[in-house]
């Protein structure tokens, strides 16, 4: 009789999206002449770049020849795109090309990652946080019951509220496996470098791992918010750091991004013999993935040229515009405002309200989607994520809307 | 201290590819002037085809325009690949579209597919065999030790060798999942219905799962052989089925691949109760991954089109062709030959000689690059593989210095 794993009946039911979905086909039902705007799911709206269109017409085409064509790439990724990343996004940091894994993308990096750890390490995570981490985990084993409030046992969570400026600290029991993003989704904030200094000597004396997702560290306009964790000394001992072109490029249907683990990262077997994690993962990747679409490959190539980098720039600066005008406009209102300054996420204080009494208040009364905080964890109750991926006319009208409309 | 999954280190060493080309690096060095064909790795070498050509820019121009722009699509793979796999691949089969997962390819799909299924499960799978299967669950920890020649305890090894025509037949224990791959890599045995029929009967008797992996499908060329499980009658209480375009379209470089479980397919907690297997693929999909490239998606679906059909058919053929020319070669010399009738690679008996000797004889006499069988498991001891994926030129000439040079 087959078995299945039932770590997934842990899971809890309600997901976040799906429930948000029910709620605006409800609405729409009820109210079919209602204009909605949904700035609740961060996904980008801009088109691909030119540079980066035409390397991929070029990677197509090569395929298109016997001459040119590619069969296999190498799992870990082509050395010309491995290559750009280091002289673009780790110059001088003393990262090698063949610490750098290319995949098919962020989310299932950081799912997979957990695969090469062991089932009695101590995994820490933020709350609120994104679910990907949590659910993981729990789908692996990792954790042991819900306790029905948006928690599981046997995860430390790192509570993030206004008091901490929503940023993590180290936990005072020991944690094994941390997970950091920064520049953070939901809540928008960024470390600098004094508080990954801190989480860096943290991991490097319980010899832990961080898992560092920076994701959206192309958003960061602050001088003193590292890019990279690996700027900070110690970091290529106790950390690895997961990057998309996701945001950065509007390629989340398009599927890259990468991760970086330096070849000195060690772990540890129970009876303490050291092992290179590098090796582990490199084993992982060579033995259940084939290596990302080669056109898509060339594509994200074309970011780092200079055409492509001044493309990027200018699609990172108009969602930029994007976040400071529903900042802006939402403290004209009254409201408290956090993020949109490192990411594109704007995080508000609720008026009084649950994260859902907000929401349904703000889509009855404005026709505007967002997302609830309590849906990332008990922590983020009280308060709601408004995406600055928009079409510029939808986020002035949106804004315009919450100031004129919203009964607060 | 971070701990590191330890069943990695159960992992054999020598992995059987890295093996072949150490060897065949010291022979180039060797004799400079060799010109060595390679017929080892399993990679196309025709490019894709006009209408997938096509189809794929018109994928990338739609990225490139913000009207037609396609951000996160469904991690389920879109509608329209769906159903046209539906009603080209399952017609009359009782499929429907949502049974349908769409993935980056075939072997990520057949790693992944352990983590829904419980650690308790009898697991079988033939020898030889794709070492993918075997791999992924001593890495998961479903498996014991290595036996040091190739076996790990706790797996069912069903061996396939002259006496069974290389095609495993149900073992006298239970077995609650099984590796079926048909037509077989590396034997290129394929399954006829009646024996299809005794494993689904097998299945349904104690509850099993068989994982059908139909990656060489489309190079069946007898009448009676299945090209899914499905066409047999029970097999949806029992069977999930893998395929990829990467063999029938050339698509190992493009990355395009999907997996079909039927929703009526059970299985079940240590405590007996019955849960979907589909909702748990659903949920596991949904979390850790986040749908192939859209430009592939468009790229895939053009395989269907009447033109794209021809195209695809021309190039099959072309690769049986070589089989054909392959086992012919092989016969005329006086050598055992088995596959290269429904699958694009031959599988020779060495006269006399371990897969190893053979494989060391034929580098050197004839300077022709091929697998040894021992490399999949124990029972491929004596045996080796050839594959029909070559440009033409390369296949008439290696049957020519075989015929030729080979001293046997």
């Amino acid at each position: 009789m087959i078995k299945i794993n039932e770590n997934y009946l842990k899971l809890q039911a309600g997901y976040l999206f799906p429930e948000i979905s029910k709620r605006v086909n409800e609405f729409s039902k009820n109210n079919p002449t209602a204009k909605i705007i949904r700035l609740g799911i961060g996904d980008v709206v801009k088109p691909l770049s030119n540079t980066v269109v035409k390397a991929f017409h070029d990677g197509v085409q090569e395929l298109a020849d016997a001459k040119s064509f590619k069969g296999y790439g190498p799992e870990n990724g082509y050395g010309f795109l491995r290559d750009a990343i280091i002289e673009n996004e780790f110059k001088g940091l003393g990262i090698e090309a063949d610490e750098i894994f290319i995949s098919d993308g962020s989310k299932c990096d950081s799912g997979n990652i957990i695969e090469i750890f062991g089932q009695s390490n101590k995994i820490a995570v933020s709350d609120p946080v994104y679910p990907v981490y949590v659910d993981t985990n729990v789908m692996a084993g990792k954790t042991g019951a819900s306790d029905g409030k948006g928690k599981y046992a046997g995860l430390i969570y790192m509570t993030c509220n206004e008091e901490n400026n929503f940023i993590p600290l180290p936990p005072k029991e020991r944690a094994d496996l941390i997970y950091l993003c920064s520049p953070n989704n939901p809540t928008g904030a960024a470390m600098d470098k004094n508080t990954l200094k801190v989480w860096v000597e943290y991991a490097l004396k319980n010899k832990s791992v961080i898992l560092f997702d920076a994701a959206y560290e192309r958003y960061i306009s602050q001088k003193d918010i590292p890019h990279s964790i690996f700027e900070i000394e110690g970091a290529k001992d106790c950390a690895i750091e997961f990057r998309s072109f996701s945001k950065t490029a509007g390629f989340t249907g398009v599927r890259c991004g990468f991760i970086v683990i330096p070849k000195r990262l060690k772990g540890y077997t129970e009876s303490g013999a050291e092992h290179s994690i590098h090796a582990l993962w490199n084993r992982r990747h060579a033995t259940k993935f084939n290596g990302a679409s080669y056109p898509v490959q060339k594509a994200a190539a074309a970011i780092y040229t200079a055409e492509g980098k001044k493309e990027t720039d200018e699609i990172i600066r108009f969602y930029m515009e994007n976040a400071k005008i529903i900042s802006e406009g939402l403290k004209a209102k009254g409201l408290t405002v956090y993020g949109g300054t490192n990411a594109p996420y704007v995080w508000l204080k609720t008026p009084g309200l649950t994260s859902w009494a907000f929401f349904d208040k703000l889509l009855s009364e404005c026709n505007v989607v967002g997302t609830p905080g309590s849906g990332f964890g008990p922590s983020g109750e009280g308060f709601f994520r408004l995406s600055a991926f928009g079409h510029r006319e939808n986020i002035l009208e949106a804004i315009e809307r919450i100031k004129t409309k919203l009964n607060i």
